[in-house]
């Protein structure tokens, strides 16, 4: 089951995406949807009005979480590659709402910075609010999966100690187009082992990765972020992004003005972006 | 004008604090009150039910801010006696609503770390929305002042790269108990460069310095994020703590619980709080 945020003339509206239409669920986007118990369900039957898929004008899956927690230093291949040890733990840091962007949206080139990077991610969405989650509760929580592009100014990042600043520029990050909610009998696709993640920059690929890869899965992260903070539903996840980045690349590589970025998980989705003045 | 947010058996209450007792304003919480344009004069005036302020139970001033910004690194004494360079741009971090505490709550002791670490901060409240603010712009976009406790696990801080999980562990930042809003003719209150802040461990003082020593001011700190991501009325910025932290001390000292922790800025206002097991 997709489901998505679209933006609709009377604002914002929560659907289901069937076939060939969204179908409105009765609420303003997918963060009120995921606040209802039994949201599965009533997303699954829910029948409002449609608008045709060729119409559809995605937000962001939610566009005002509580909270956005990324990850850094998460692909194993690529710590392996740069001669560091596996972490211990994940790191983490956050970005505001407000730098998310829609799946297809512009995303605006933070001014000042002339070192704009890609960083495709694999999304998690929480459905359940969780504390000191076990295992067995982490996985229950996950909503399902999203594509995020973790948009980066580099320069910015590297100011100073901490990332926030090259993290969260408002209207930088591309998240959507939909949340992919897993068949509940399929345990597999509830914990997605094995999709390929893409980044492509004007058509020429940039990152290829796969989500196994993961030192911490989505369960693991959903597990170690509880222990700190209660995880509620709408939250989302960054996992954080394999190799390939612009910034390690010689010469290096930047995101500019017009520049067409793709960022694609296998069976979850693809966000196409260009990239614009602010 | 002294404003906050109280507990009452029917939800929480925007009020302001007049001699003897808090008066209701007409909002749920600050939040509420600061999204509104005229909120300044609309609290000056307004009259609701009264609470006796011996019975006031203050909850953080802003429940749920849509972001709270915190400051690394930004008293300049401290940064000198280290031996470190001023540093050229602000180190940014970020915190989730959910960690907060109100002024006279417990304190609940990070789970699994056994180095939990005090730093007493001049908290700014925004109370307007800007984005790329000039200093004119950016000193009235700051609603006014509050105390904060950037209560941080050292173990969890350092465990990555990035200190987000020593920082946002739930219910462990005191703010409050109220936002002190100056006096509009008062040019000097407006930008309080001179106040005693203070932070205080079972009656030992640990920390004492003064907010006219933050390398970054509030107004700078409001213009520079402002480049960054609009800032919106709600919004707290904790403007970073001085010397005299527990970890740095020989041998490291740390709270515990019972620990009776003070925080006080001059002029501002104190939070009593006592930690406790979770």
């Amino acid at each position: 089951m997709r489901l998505a945020t679209i933006r609709t003339t009377e604002g914002t509206r929560a659907v289901r995406i069937d076939d060939d239409s969204a179908v409105e669920l009765g609420h303003p986007d997918l963060g009120a949807l995921l606040r209802r118990p039994g949201w599965r369900a009533e997303a699954a039957s829910a029948d409002g009005p449609r608008h045709a898929l060729t119409a559809v004008d995605y937000a962001p899956p939610v566009p005002s979480p509580e909270k956005i927690v990324c990850v850094g230093l998460n692909y194993r291949n690529h710590i392996l590659e740069m001669g560091r040890e596996l972490p211990e733990h994940p790191t983490l840091f956050a970005k505001f709402a407000r730098a998310q962007v829609g799946a297809y949206d512009p995303v605006v080139l933070p001014a000042g910075s002339d070192a704009v990077d890609w960083e495709a991610e694999l999304g998690v969405y929480i459905g359940a609010e969780v504390r000191h989650a076990t295992p067995d509760e982490a996985r229950a929580a996950i909503a399902g999966y999203t594509v995020v592009n973790d948009v980066t100014a580099r320069d910015f990042q590297y100011r100073s100690p901490q990332w926030l600043q090259g993290k969260t520029f408002e209207a930088s990050t591309p998240v959507g187009p939909w949340l992919v909610v897993p068949d509940e009998a399929d345990t597999d696709e509830r914990q997605p082992l094995a999709r390929e993640l893409t980044c492509a920059v004007d058509g020429e690929l940039m990152q290829k990765a796969d989500t196994g890869d993961l030192v911490f899965d989505p369960a693991a992260l959903v597990a170690y972020i509880s222990q700190i903070v209660t995880l509620v539903p709408g939250d989302l996840i960054a996992t954080g992004t394999p190799g390939g980045v612009g910034h390690a690349r010689k010469p290096p590589r930047y995101l500019t003005e017009g520049s067409e970025l793709v960022t694609r998980v296998e069976g979850v989705g693809e966000c196409r972006n260009t990239l614009v003045r602010g």
